[in-house]
């Protein structure tokens, strides 16, 4: 596995990818790597020549008050997960080189932002379209990785390449569980004990939850979502909510694809979590 | 000369030119075409294996009260102008099929847009932005000309580009002008025969500023220049700065690169042009 910091070495590295004809899977990470992540990359060796991994914890996208400093890294770890799942090239610039001057252009991500995690962390997903938009034309990707269990996420880099026709076909891979259920999540290192037995709630109550989507209003969906999370978690709920899927548009009745997906605040983690589904006609 | 409509059809197309290895020059217009795009077209069938040219009458980069709907259009003259310049493929896709649907990120030029045209037409350059990043991802060009008509286009231009890291080549050309020293331009056609013949002076003022440059002041530059402009023409000034270029800041007085340009409003037509030059040193 070759380890490459300089964009412009990057960047070259992958115009030669192209004049060879490779196809390059790309998966885009935050870094401090689980089993999710590692699944990504499975997907992106099975159907491409090449796979480059980007590690990277944006600036962009965290907010004055949220866990910049505090995100979990270990790269040397990293290092040995990302060469051990077949990764041909780990990409980890220092922001000092991903962003070398204030940008001249922002991008801002209007739409499917105003619910979720869009609500109670402004700008983050400008950070994410901004860094993605970077990386895309750094790594020249033939097909992007990206996990369902940030479904809005999903949602808004797929707006932004149908939009602006980024040579890229993005693909979600379904969110990777522990065994009783807890979505992996390089944050859930900062659950307490405690909180660590209580955080497989949040997929239980989503489970339960889809089940109650046929026959039930969102009202009363929600409702009984937030009893499971309040009668078994310590957890402070950031927002939970049904909505239409990619658009993000509030519905009264679960109908066509829809998401349910939740954020609860842990002491020193926000671990969010999602079930989208399609329900069958009449 | 292939003529593409369909924004899927042309990406398929300069898909298959990266895997036959071809250099893509890319020569982005509004149509109307003069000598200045087609001495665009002759440097890229110089350096290039393929050249293509865009049409494309971009509404994004009109305020309401601009001329997007007077902005002159003869898409049958442009076919044999491109043809006869050696253009391989002229792409020519509508607004509905570029912009099929309200752009779900939006693209801000916040830098080096507080000057010049960005003042008088605010949003112009965002919408200069968003459409080349869509061309760019759509035509995948290895270099792109501009012609310094547009010097604050070409800084902008030049600043997405490498801030974004778009993985194409900006390469910008002298502007092309009538033997009386007019600047070539779509908009040429709306001048009265009073007004074509006081719109030379526009050039005459930019030279004769540029002599005074190493010598004086800023400020009695641009009232030199204005003189010339409001002693010679009918048109009403909109603007005349001197600025270091390509960061377009204010300077009191010229020192490295600089540009003068101006902007003046005729009855139907508002003309631009600029000097773009270094001092040397002492």
């Amino acid at each position: 596995m070759k380890i490459i910091t300089s964009v412009n070495e990057m960047q070259e590295q992958a115009g030669k990818w192209r004049v060879e004809g490779k196809s390059v899977g790309f998966v885009p990470t935050m870094g401090f790597l689980h089993e999710g992540h590692l699944t990504l990359v499975q997907q992106s060796t099975q159907a491409c020549d090449i796979t480059v991994m980007s590690i990277f914890v944006n600036p962009l996208q965290f907010g004055p008050n949220e866990d910049f400093e505090l995100y979990p890294r270990n790269i040397e770890q990293d290092q040995k997960h990302a060469e051990a799942a077949g990764v041909d090239v780990l990409f980890c610039p220092t922001a000092k080189e991903l962003y070398p001057q204030e940008l001249p252009v922002k991008m801002v991500a209007v739409k499917r932002t105003d619910r979720l995690c869009g609500v109670s962390r402004p700008g983050h997903f400008d950070g994410v379209v901004t860094v993605l938009s970077i990386l895309f034309h750094v790594v020249q990707p033939t097909v992007a990785y990206f996990g369902r269990k940030d479904a809005q996420q999903v949602a808004v880099v797929q707006g932004l390449v149908e939009a602006y026709r980024y040579p890229v076909k993005i693909v979600a891979i379904d969110t990777v569980r522990e065994s009783d259920g807890l979505a992996k999540s390089s944050r859930n290192v900062y659950l307490s004990n405690q909180e660590r037995e209580e955080a497989p709630f949040l997929f239980k109550a989503l489970t339960h939850a889809k089940k109650l989507a046929k026959n039930h209003s969102t009202e009363e969906i929600l409702k009984e979502t937030e009893s499971i999370i309040l009668n078994n978690t310590s957890g402070k709920i950031d927002y939970i909510e049904m909505l239409s899927y990619p658009y993000l548009e509030k519905i009264q009745f679960a109908k066509g694809t829809v998401i349910i997906a939740l954020a609860v605040q842990f002491s020193q983690a926000r671990l969010i979590d999602n079930v989208v589904f399609t329900l069958e006609e009449g």
